[in-house]
């Protein structure tokens, strides 16, 4: 047996995805997953340490993705617009392509409270890791983490539109829609909220 | 034994509060927290259908109070005006004499992963809600969600400030100029981000 399985990881991922939408989530084995591509559970946890973590496995890249976007903005750009440049370089990480496994990824999260409570939990600890990189750069500590926050709920909420079936923007565009919508909104209360 | 004693639901939510803070949640049972206030387990189970219910109480009546100002906006309020009246009638049902109490319930729910992740989940439905109470008003489905995520957003950051040791301004005070705040960083960033 070879000791290691080109493209086993994404392999696995993808017959993952499969047996959580057809079988569920729950009823769905590690060695299941591993025999329905010709892979030993072994391989498997060569990969994973728990077939959750099939689900999780891209969480460092995109935490990464953010805070390279935050580490691309010019020194002078205002924590909003770091942010913005963050939602650029994390829309990057999802391509149109992977749209219907991202599709496929958020439908078995959405149908089991604990993994969703992980995906609650993740995109928390991106918001704080955004954060932490805005203090880093001198922001403020409540708009440090406000303008995080607020990156994070633009793109979970641009997110949920982009892996909608009708939906064939790319995220980057729907993100930057978002944001727009959130400065707009803001725009239209400023001068009435009491200061 | 009298059926019902008069605020037996105060006196045990109290008596957890302590004993969570002193032995740990997990290691405290309901017939403790009854004991040490002498009452039975039967009484607590009248009040409270588990431990943990006794920390997630009032999420009802705090989810009513943020709808109550969702309700009393003026019609021509803009969403983020009414998501302001929200927090300010949220903020209401936190006088500064709650502090304490509620600085002990935030301890001990932030030490357990579980807790933590059931009071993400209270204020993700706090979050739809208010965006559902928005729609009914006509606003439309994106600019609703993004208001009362903003407005959730606000909350939670005024929320974790208002209970530090060394706070004595109100939680109506807090939340108000963390909004104030998050609609200064919009405007700077809004001539620069581009349509």
């Amino acid at each position: 047996m070879a000791r290691w399985e080109p493209g086993a990881a994404e392999r696995l991922q993808q017959a993952a995805l499969e047996l959580f939408a057809t079988r569920g989530f729950e009823q769905t084995t590690a060695t299941e997953i591993a025999q329905s591509v010709g892979l030993t559970e072994r391989t498997f946890f060569r990969h994973f340490s728990d077939k959750r973590e099939v689900l999780f496995h891209g969480q460092q890249v995109l935490v990464e993705a953010f805070l390279s976007g935050v580490d691309a903005a010019p020194p002078e750009a205002s924590p909003i617009e770091v942010v913005a440049a963050a939602l650029r370089s994390a829309a990057s990480f999802f391509p149109d392509e992977h749209r219907s496994r991202s599709r496929a990824r958020h439908s078995v999260i959405d149908q089991n409270p604990a993994l969703r409570e992980r995906e609650r939990h993740k995109l928390a600890s991106i918001a704080a890791a955004v954060a932490d990189a805005l203090r880093a750069r001198g922001v403020d500590e409540l708009a440090a983490t406000l303008a995080a926050e607020s990156g994070i709920t633009v793109f979970r909420i641009a997110f949920a539109q982009w892996i909608r079936e009708d939906e064939h923007r790319s995220l980057d565009d729907i993100a930057a829609q978002v944001l727009r919508e959130l400065l707009t909104l803001a725009a239209t209360a400023a001068p009435k909220i009491p200061g």
